[in-house]
């Protein structure tokens, strides 16, 4: 089934202990719709500026990710500068220009209204809310969201929350959202206000779910180098979303294998800067890791 | 088989989120021995001040654990003052009052000698080189170790690591003894030091093994509330060891087990002060808790 995406396309400046890239192509649907579509077809809403090169174009195009919904403004791309320390796990934020990401009110296609699968990444949850009231044909919704939001309109996004299936957050969010340092009772907090099911994320620890009051443990795959981080978690979703389209159901047993697709998809993403790595796996490479996490799990009953 | 365990020996104040104690029973030997108890015979060396409570013998005696190697000196037990914040990940130390922790020297006994599974906490290299070398009949010994022996001792450090069969230790120790930000690769260095096996915990996200070219996640069980981390890690490596020396041979499988086992008794740990709830458990407990564990672990073949 078809999976439609809101989110940011930005070009980002990355420095890492391992090197650095500047204004490479970025931004959470970016990460999330080349994620995604090695799984089901994919459509992108988000806006560019002027100033954003044609070659990031076939990025999208190589992986048939329908960009309809791609607007182009006047004025310059989203941009995001930062930087990660020697552990790799938290971004510094050098720079953000929202630029014509001000301006970004998404309007749906008739065929992007139709998408079954959708995922609202963290924008404004008033933005998330109109985005949800045009969806025309939906089966399985999820959003992100993030500090900025959780600190500056809780209400509207817990409005936003109470009419999605599914939220994808990480566990700082979700501890400061909720107000508790317990993932399992910050997911079932959120799961109160209408979900009926919720994923955290914790970076290169992997992730946990709560769904139908039952917790699952999802491990990241155990990497030797990660280059950078950036995108790991839209990474994570879009493996996650992209694969739970292509069953077309979520049930207890495809919401777990989509959460080890997502901790494949992070793996190879932090493998390169950018999207390099990302662009260029092949099916079986994602079955490959997948079944190497598999590995990294298995244990035998109590003797 | 029978398992020998070295450390320390406390009374802890502890101040945490849900409460305090004050003067209460602690120490690593202490954690270890009373966890490592639910499977096997344990024999404790360790060291005691006369200020030692007579109520904290009983613990020990309750578990039938061999306390011949508990040492009494002239002066106060090592004493360790600390608070955790809210996230209840990081202890603060406020106090260290080594007292005669000063003066511990373990000479084994012949029985302690011939304990085929040895645990050497987190002391003094040298000390722990000392009572390697007196072990008459060893089958399998593992070490701890802290940052501030990486620190000041890590030639010597290293020594001990070529002696032992398998290190644990924990992320940031790991991560500051061998230079590296990759887990993986940490515990692949230390295992070139010697080891055959490498336990890295990663706290309230489990832990990672590597154990002849073969990684493993464990993750730790998800609990609603924590009250008092203290001991946690301690309960954990008196699992894993407990239950090695129970089965009696390392492969594996048997690895893998005991990492789980020792999930399930540090999240027992964690749910009270001191050694509360440790000592008030049943088999069945732990065996219930390990299912649990594996529910939440297992999900299918990507389809």
């Amino acid at each position: 089934m078809s999976l439609l995406v809101i989110g940011t396309v930005a070009l980002d400046s990355v420095k890492t202990p391992f090197g650095e890239a500047e204004s490479v192509l970025g931004g959470s649907a970016t990460y999330f719709s080349v994620s995604a579509s090695y799984f089901t077809s994919v459509r992108l809403s988000a806006v560019i500026g002027e100033d954003f090169p044609k070659e990031h174009m076939d990025v999208f195009n190589k992986h048939k990710i329908n960009t309809d919904g791609l607007v182009t403004l006047p004025g310059e791309t989203f941009r995001w500068k930062g930087s990660y320390g020697y552990d790799l796990n938290t971004a510094n934020t050098l720079e953000t220009h929202l630029n014509v990401l001000m301006e970004f009110k998404p309007k749906l296609t008739k065929e992007m209204a139709n998408c079954p699968f959708v995922f609202l990444g963290n924008i404004d949850p008033d933005i998330q809310i109109e985005v949800i009231d045009q969806l025309k044909n939906r089966k399985f919704v999820a959003l992100d969201s993030m500090n900025f939001w959780i600190a500056n309109k809780p209400e509207e996004l817990k409005k936003a929350i109470a009419m999605v299936d599914m939220v994808v957050i990480n566990e700082t969010e979700a501890r400061e959202f909720t107000g508790t340092p317990s993932l399992v009772k910050a997911a079932k907090e959120i799961g109160k206000m209408g979900p009926k099911a919720v994923i955290i994320k914790q970076g290169e620890y992997g992730s946990i779910s709560w769904f139908k009051g039952e917790v699952f443990s999802a491990p990241a795959f155990l990497l030797e180098d990660v280059y950078d981080p950036t995108g790991a978690g839209d990474s994570f979703a879009g493996g996650v979303m992209g694969y739970l389209a292509k069953r077309g159901e979520v049930n207890k047993n495809s919401l777990r294998q989509a959460m080890i697709v997502g901790s494949a998809m992070a793996s190879y993403n932090v493998e390169s800067f950018s999207l390099d790595k990302l662009t260029s796996l092949e099916f079986n490479d994602v079955v490959n890791r997948y079944n190497e996490i598999k590995r990294t799990t298995i244990f035998e009953d109590l003797k």
